[in-house]
C-alpha cells in the first residue's frame, strides 16, 4: 500500500488486511488438492489477495506474492486466445458456452449429447477442445500464445512450472481419456498427446495473486489495458468471457458464487481466483467500486474444487463494498 | 410513449419499434408451445416489448398489451415469496442455486444425485419444490401469496387464466412424475396434488409485457418499488435472485444469453420474458441506462423454450444500447 | 415329506431339512424390506422353501407354508397374462425384454432413451406399463385376469392382503413418478391412478413357498401343467419369460445368479423367490434333475432386494445337484 | 459333410443349407462395421455356418471357412484366460457379471458408479480391464496366454491380422478413452499402452466359423475336449462364462437373442458368433441336441453390433430344433 495514498483507501486497504486474517483460518475446512502430488508441498494456511483499481490503486495483503500454478484459470486465457485467433463464431462451433452442473472432469455428456460437443471452455473436456485449435502445430507455438496474451496482460514474461507439468503430467489419466474421447467425436483439432500437453502445461503457469488482480482489472475495462490503453482483447469477447466466467467459473458452485458474491470469477485447484469487478454506478468513495480486478491466492480448497478462504473472503468483501454486478 | 418526453426518449422508442418489426419475421424460426393445447390459439407472429425507467420514462411497442400466462417466469415470483415468507436459510436447504445445463423438465438428477436436492428454482423440479413451501395449507392460501406479492409489483391484481390452467392440469403427467419423485425423496413438503396444482396454477396467471417489465424494473432497483420507495423485496433476495436469473433462467440456452445479452431474465413457454437491467456507469443519455425493466411477449418458441423474436430483440438491443452487466 | 417316498427322494429331502437350517442364520447379513411400512411385521429368520418335481415329487422345508406378498415376483404373471391375452408382438411394442443394471426403481432411462420405452418387465417401469394393458376397463377387471392365471398354475383362488396393499398403496410416489412418466411419453395405456392400483394389488397378492414351487413346475414344463396335461401358456411365451427371469429376474444382480446358480428365478423384497428348473440330461437319480419347480421365502433381503439366505440356499442346491442349465 | 454320415445327419445338413442361403439376402438390412476401416472390404452378402457335435457329427455351409477377426468374440477368451490364471475372485473383485443395457462402448457407468468397477467383461470397458490382468509383463506374454487357449481349443495355432489391428490401433480414440479412464480409477492393472494392445491384438486375431464352433463344443462340454478329454478350462468357470454369454453376449440385444434363440453366445463386429448348446433331453435323433457348438461368419452387422443374417439364421435353426436351455 502506498503510504501516499488517500484516505479512503488506506481505511480499505486496513479493512482488507483485517478480512484476511479474519478468514485464514477457515482454511481448515479444506484440503490441499493432493491429486496433483506437487501441489500437496503447499501451505494450506497461506491466504493472499490483490486489488488493482483502474488509476492503479493497489491493495495487497497476506501471501499476495507467492507463486502458484494458474490450473483451471488458464482455461479463461486459452479461451480467450482462441476467440482471438480463431474467431468467436469458429470457437463457439466447437464448444457451448452452458453451464452443466457437473463435476469439472465429467465425461457423461459427451456420450449423452448428441452431438457431444462440449458444453463450456471452463470444465477439462471444453478446455482441451480449446487447447487443440490454438494456432500452431507444436505444444510450444500454442503455449507460446498464451504466453504472449498473459504477457501483455501482466507486462511481464510468465513460466511454466516443470515441476506441477511433470506431477500432473504423469498422472493426467483422466484428462487423457476426456481428451481421447473427444478425438473419437471429433472434437479434438490437434493430436491427442499434443492438445493434453498444452492443457497441462497451461495449467502450470506460475502466477501470483497480484498477477490475477492484473488480468481481472484488464477484463474489468472490457480488454483495454487502463494504463496503456492497448486494447488487449476484443470488448464483445471481453463481455462474453466474463459472462463465461459467471455462469461457469466456480466449477459446480459457479451458482452460489454468482448468488452471494456476484462477480465473474474464475478458480483453479492450486487455490488461486481471478476476478473481475466491472464498474458500478454507486458509492465513488471507494476506488475499487469504479472497477478493478482482484486476485486470491488460498491453496485449501473444499469439494468443488474452489479455494475455501478465498471464497469466503470474497463474499465478505463483495458484501460490504455491495460489488455484486446484480 | 408520452409525447412531451424528452428527445432522446423519443429516438430511443422510435429505435425499439424500428427494430421491433425487424424481428418480428424470426417468429418463423420458431413455434408455439403445443404440448400445452390452449397454447395453440396464441398468433405465433405477435411480438411486444415494454421498458420502463426509473423515472417512468416507458416505451411500448407491438404487443405489448395482449395478456398471456406467465409459465415458468412465475418461478421467480415463487422463490421470492418462499424466501421472503420463509427465509433464505429455509429454502436453500430444500432447492440449490446451480445451473444444470439440462431440459427445464428433466428428472435425472433426482436419482442420480443423493440426495437429489433439485439443483434451482428455475427447473420443474424446484419449482414445484418451491411451490411446496408457499405459506398455507390449501392451494389457494399458497397462490394468495403469489398472486398478492404480483400485486405489489404491478400495482393491480393480476388472474389466473382457468382455461390455460385446466387444459395444463390435465397432461401435467411429467410434472406430476417430478412432483411424486419430489415427495418419494423428501423434496416436498406439501400435499403432491396441492402442490402441483399451485405450481399449474401460478404458471396460469395472466399478464402483459407491460406487467413483467414493472417486475423488472423493481428488481433492477434491488426489490424497492421506484415510485412508492416501498421495499417489497430484501435488497438480498432481489440480488440472489437476479444472479439466478442469469445463470439458469433461460433454460438451457442460459449460458448464451449471458455471454450475448448479459441481463438477468425469466423466460416461459407462453413467450413472456422478464429482464432486469441493472443502472450502469455511462451513457447517461440514454433514460434506460440508469436501471429499468423490461418485458417481452413473442408466443413462438425455439426448442429451448425461449421467445425466438424476444431473444433476438434483446440481443440486439443490448448491444446497441450496451446494457450488459458485464 | 412322504413317508412312502423313494429313498432317493427321502434322502434329498434330509439334505435339503440340513442345508436350510445351514443358510438360515444368513438372514443377519440383510434386512426387511423396511420402505414397505408392512413388511417390517415379518420374521427375518423365517426361511422355507418347497420343491416340486414333474411326478409331484415334493420337499418342503422351514416355512415353507408362511404366506407373504408376491412383490416383484408378479411381475411374471402380469407379464405372462399380457402375453396371453395381448399377444406377444403387442406386448413386446411397449416393453422390451432388455436388461439393464440399474435399480428396480430407476427412472433415468425413460428419459435417456428415445423412445423411452421399458427395458424389460421386470423393472418397475416396465411391469406397470404391462399392468396397464391388462385386459378390462377396471382395476378389478385386470387383476381378476392375474388372479386367474395364478388359479390356474395352483389350483386355488388366491387372495389378495388389503394391509400391505394399503400400506403400499399411501407411500407409493416413486412408482406414482414412474407411472405418470410413462403416461407423459406414451407407455401407458390406462388411466395412471388405474394402473398403479393393478400393479400395487397385483404386488399384494399372497402366496407360499409352495404356490411358488408349483407355478415354477408349470414354467420348467413349457407351460403345460404336469397333472392336468393342460397347455396354461403357450409354449414361446414360456421360454421366453424363462429367458426373461434369467437376465432379468433377480434385480440388479440378475448376472451373479445366472452365474452362480444359472436357473431362471424371479425374486420380490417379501423375500420371495420363484424359480424354474428346466429338465437336464444326467444324474437321473435325482428326481428333481427332471424338471422342477422351486419356491423360497426369506425376508431377509439384500441391498439389491433378493432374500439373503434363499440366494444362498439356491446356489448351495444348484451346485450340490448341478442345476445350473448351463 | 461326410458322404458317410446317418441319414438323419444328412437330413440336418440338407436343412441348415436350405435355411442359409434362406437367410443370406438379410444381410442387407445391416452393414459392414466401417468405423474399422479394414473391416470395409469384407463382402456383406457372406453368410457361413458350422456346426460341431460331441461325436464329431459337423455340418458345414457358406462361407465356413472364410477367415474373420474375433473382434468382441475374443473377450469370452480372454476372460476365460483371466480365470484360469488369475483364478476367479480375483477376477471377480475387478470386474462384475451385471449385464447393462447400454452400447458396447459406454463409458458412463465408469463416472455414475461408485466404484466405477466394470459391469462385465463383454463390454469393452470390462474387456480391458480383463486385458490388463492377463499374466505377463508385455504384450507379448498377455497375448500368447490368449493364442494358448485358443490353441487347445481348435487344435492349431492362430495367427493375429495385423493390417485389421494397425487399422484399430490408429482409431482407437474411444478404447483408449475407455482405457485410460479405468487407469484413473483403478482397474486397470497394467501400462495403459500395454492394455490396449492386448485388447486390439486379441480382436485381430483370425478365425472362421469353423474354429467358432470348436470353441463352442468345448464350452458345452464344460470346459472337457469331447476328443482328447483334456479339461482345458474348470467347470465352473465354463459355466460362468456360458451365463455370461446368455445375459450379456450379444450386446444391448442381448434380452431379445436370450428369449427368442435362447442359447449362450458372443458375437463380434466383424460379423462373427460363437454359439454353445448345453445338451438337451429329448429329440435324441438329432445328434446335435446333445450338446454340440455352432459358429456363424455374416459380416453385415445391425445397430447393435450382431451379424444380421447370422441371428436370424440361429433363431430359426433353435426354433426349428428346440435348441432353447429354457
Amino acid at each position: 500500500m502506498d503510504s501516499s495514498a488517500a484516505p479512503e483507501h488506506q481505511n480499505a486497504a486496513a479493512s482488507v488486511q483485517r478480512w484476511l486474517e479474519q478468514f485464514r483460518s477457515c482454511a481448515s475446512q479444506g484440503q490441499l488438492a493432493t491429486y496433483i502430488p506437487a501441489l500437496a508441498d503447499n501451505n494450506p494456511t497461506d491466504l493472499g489477495i490483490c486489488l488493482i483499481g483502474r488509476e492503479g490503486q493497489t491493495i495487497r495483503a497476506g501471501e499476495w506474492n507467492t507463486p502458484f500454478t494458474l490450473q483451471s484459470v488458464s482455461k479463461v486465457i486459452s479461451f480467450l486466445v482462441a476467440c482471438i485467433t480463431r474467431g468467436v463464431p469458429y470457437v463457439l462451433d466447437r464448444v457451448d458456452v452452458e453451464p452443466t452442473g457437473d463435476p469439472f472432469n465429467s465425461i457423461i455428456r459427451l456420450e449423452t449429447n448428441k452431438p457431444g460437443k462440449p458444453f463450456n471452455p471452463m470444465i477439462n473436456a471444453g478446455a482441451i477442445t480449446v487447447a487443440s485449435m490454438l494456432p500452431g502445430d507444436t505444444v510450444e507455438e500454442k503455449v507460446e500464445h498464451i504466453l504472449h496474451l498473459l504477457e501483455r496482460f501482466v507486462g511481464k514474461r510468465l513460466a511454466i512450472n516443470e515441476d506441477v507439468f511433470e506431477s500432473e503430467w504423469g498422472t493426467a489419466h483422466r484428462n487423457r481419456s476426456l481428451a481421447y474421447y473427444l478425438k473419437a467425436i471429433g472434437y479434438l483439432e490437434a493430436d491427442v498427446e499434443v492438445a493434453l500437453e498444452v492443457y497441462l502445461k497451461q495449467c502450470a503457469i506460475e502466477v501470483t495473486a497480484e498477477d490475477l488482480a492484473q488480468i481481472g482489472l484488464v477484463l474489468s475495462c472490457d480488454g483495454i489495458h487502463p494504463w496503456t490503453h492497448e486494447q488487449i482483447i476484443p470488448v464483445e469477447v471481453a463481455k462474453m468471457t466474463k459472462a463465461l466466467m459467471l455462469t461457469c467459473g466456480m466449477y459446480n458452485a459457479s451458482g452460489k458464487f454468482a448468488a452471494f458474491v456476484g462477480l465473474p470469477a474464475k478458480s483453479g485447484v492450486a487455490g488461486g481466483i481471478l476476478v473481475t469487478v466491472p464498474p458500478r454506478v454507486a458509492d465513488q468513495d471507494l476506488p475499487f467500486l469504479s472497477g478493478c480486478g482482484i486476485g486470491i491466492y488460498g491453496p485449501s480448497i473444499d469439494e468443488c474444487g474452489n479455494s475455501v478462504a478465498g471464497v469466503k473472503l470474497l463474499k465478505h468483501i463483495s458484501r460490504e463494498w455491495k460489488m455484486s454486478i446484480f
